[in-house]
């Protein structure tokens, strides 16, 4: 099971203000689950994979396989919620040199249209004319500018390159039911589709199409991906009592610390694989509850790499900090530490041991320190990292945020602060319907 | 030129709060130069780059030439200070999609001894039966635990697969010039070996060999990086006027919004090949300023990517951060957004612009709509990202942390919180030595 070890916050902030949320996280429940809170056009996320039919899960595998057979590269075009749920989940899984390494048939997955880099696109281009290469372009707009921009250079290129008739196979589109450029584009070419659902926003659309494709084509099942988070609907529903649900308890811990004046929430892996799992949850909870001039800020650390850079700051720094570790208990792969005759490096007191055990000592080890340091510490266990546990994390964190950003006081739901720096870019690049704004802006830089 | 304009923080804080800094910083400037400030035996990287000798830059390039020739694969075994400088100037110069592109002859440079993944360590055991590897070993001292256990199981690999002779030849140590197990291991096999300064501490050593070899051995050019350092000592010495010296400005600009309560600077690029850079930057800045209940929270994002996780936040979020923005002024390829018959996705408003127009106008769009919604925006600008400037922008952080940790009242260049895990880990592990720290740590966890 998932556990949540909230015991080393108590010398914090004690067990009874974070009881005292019972009732408003009961209502949070409450309103998540019928509808009536803030933002409930976007909570189609709560039943999703339980609701998850059969013949979703076996349309998108019949064309990951089509990718599959026929692509040697896949370029996942998407930003934001649109890559990182995907990126997370294969980077989970797959092997840590995975460029390098024999990839058993797996087509190679790249990322693209999540910067406007130049040098990125150049070189994406060069490399693909060695590749055979697909498309899956995620947007539901079609106009973010970022992969617009990316998948109109993907697209002439890989009709140049494999062919019109190729390319209708190989490029695929995640978008809106039926509005925006990327479903007109795809109807007009006759590319695949899949949906991505008006009630699911974006970063919490890993279990749509959105992650799904991606992560079948990369190889990983996601049968037991949905299957997982559906098992954690049931956890984490009204009929579960407070103490029993960990996202409600996840929940009302950080609030109970936010409010104690922690402002940064530290998510820690000991586990390099889930640094973009790290990412996810960034945008997850940093998009959720960072508005009206409030919010929990979101960082991230991998130990213990990053004990030789950010563990100062973290065990003597300003005391606004708390950590949340995400512990997962079992590897994959069995290494030992080797004896050595002459152990000049002294390192036999640990020989014959796994590798994984000195990390365990490090990551309790470090528990301890930042604890005794000032550092409240919630620590949240994972049996092994495979689909169906991954499932089961992203929905206890995606269920928690929904919890956490009503015992907040927002919308966890919207997202209005995007929008701005979307408008000055428009403005300035004189984007038709921009013209006013377009002037406004240059006006004020005295352009 | 690098320039540092904090125009965008006077909305903040006044230009004389940031004036007011001036003796002080005149006081840190001499404190470093003259050797009589906290910490002073560790500021040998002062006048490093002005004193390195040909005769040092040539030796680093020779045994790069050893190991440029004897491998396909060169594995840098390093932690914090030992490894994130050279990484973070390697992935600076590198193709964005370095181990899958041509390679043009370099060797593909891997990281180990950075982490405690069991996983990490077999599949890069796996990966390397297929390469010619060699090892560079960096360690102080040769017992810090991560990089210590993957020497080893590196050294026996390299031994087994390539033979004793040619592991003698292609694994180099880096370390203190007669202490420790690292260097006891380098003369007892014949090693060649460089020496990492008494006076330098980890996260101020990309200028040393602990930088420079691997550096060097991934191909790029070591004499221009440390030509540009030298050219910032110059441009940030005590003979600078206090508002024509950038790293004097920076440093006040940041204690002075930290005084105003900016908790958190966010390190911002708009360059993905950046990434890392941001890394070696939370060392610099963390270890160094983050002790005694004190110092700002470093942080940072690549966008655009990251406004589409982190944006929100940063928008409307709590009011306690500020944005430091690296803004590379010229990209180093040519890709232009191509003009579409159809026009279906609205690009063709920028067809024929540089890509990098259009991120231009996403950074300048993204600085004014951060600074109105109440971010205070320090922009760092550098001409490109070639070895010269990189090294100027080293040293340029270099100088700024140094007078900063000073005002704001630490020693810059003691990390004393680091070394609470390791004490916790040794006892769980029951390394020798640890005998009484063993059974307290044992019995307050009740084992």
């Amino acid at each position: 099971m998932i556990g949540v070890d909230i015991s080393q916050i108590l010398g914090f902030v004690p067990q009874d203000r974070i009881d005292a949320f019972e009732p408003r996280v009961r209502d949070a429940i409450e309103q998540l689950e019928k509808g009536t809170g803030p933002g409930s056009d976007f909570t189609g996320w709560l039943d999703l994979a339980s609701k998850t039919g059969r013949a979703l899960l076996d349309e998108i595998k019949g064309v990951a396989k089509i990718l599959r057979d026929n692509c040697d590269t896949v370029v996942v075009a998407g930003i934001g919620g649109s890559y990182l749920g995907s990126r997370a989940v294969i980077e989970a899984f797959q092997n840590s040199f995975s460029q390098l390494s024999d990839k058993g048939g797996n087509p190679v997955i790249l990322f693209a249209g999540q910067n406007i880099s130049e040098d990125y696109l150049f070189e994406l281009g060069e490399l693909l004319k060695t590749r055979r290469f697909g498309v899956i372009n995620i947007s539901k707009s079609g106009t973010t500018t970022e992969t617009a921009i990316a998948f109109r250079v993907l697209k002439k290129q890989c009709e140049q390159q494999r062919g019109v008739e190729m390319a209708r196979k190989v490029i695929v589109t995640v978008t809106d039911a039926e509005k925006g450029v990327a479903r007109a584009t795809a109807t007009k070419e006759g590319y695949r589709t899949f949906v991505i659902p008006d009630n699911v926003g974006g970063r919490y659309s890993v279990l749509t199409p959105v992650g799904l494709l991606p992560i079948a084509v990369a190889g990983y099942d996601i049968d037991k991906l949905v299957e997982g988070a559906a098992a954690m609907e049931s956890l984490t529903s009204s009929n579960v009592p407070f103490s029993k649900n960990p996202s409600a308890v996840y929940a009302s811990a950080r609030n109970a610390l936010y409010q104690s004046g922690k402002k940064i929430e530290i998510l820690v892996n000991f586990c390099p694989k889930l640094h973009f799992f790290s990412e996810w949850w960034k945008q997850l909870f940093g998009e959720s509850e960072g508005k009206d001039g409030k919010g929990i800020y979101p960082s991230s650390v991998d130990f213990s790499t990053d004990l030789h850079s950010m563990g100062q700051w973290i065990q003597q720094g300003e005391r606004i900090i708390f950590e949340t570790v995400i512990s997962v208990e079992n590897v994959r792969h069995s290494y030992l530490v080797p004896f050595d005759d002459e152990n000049l490096d002294g390192l036999n007191f640990m020989a014959g041991k796994h590798v994984d055990q000195v990390n365990k000592m490090a990551e309790l080890g470090t528990r301890i320190a930042h604890v005794d340091g000032g550092v409240p510490n919630i620590r949240i266990s994972v049996p092994e990292l495979n689909e169906y546990w991954l499932g089961q994390l992203i929905y206890f964190f995606e269920k928690a945020c929904g919890i956490s950003g009503y015992l907040l006081g927002v919308n966890p739901f919207n997202q209005p602060g995007v929008e701005e720096y979307k408008k000055n870019m428009f403005a300035l690049l004189g984007k038709p319907g921009y013209e006013t704004e377009s002037e406004a802006i240059l006006s004020r830089i005295g352009k």
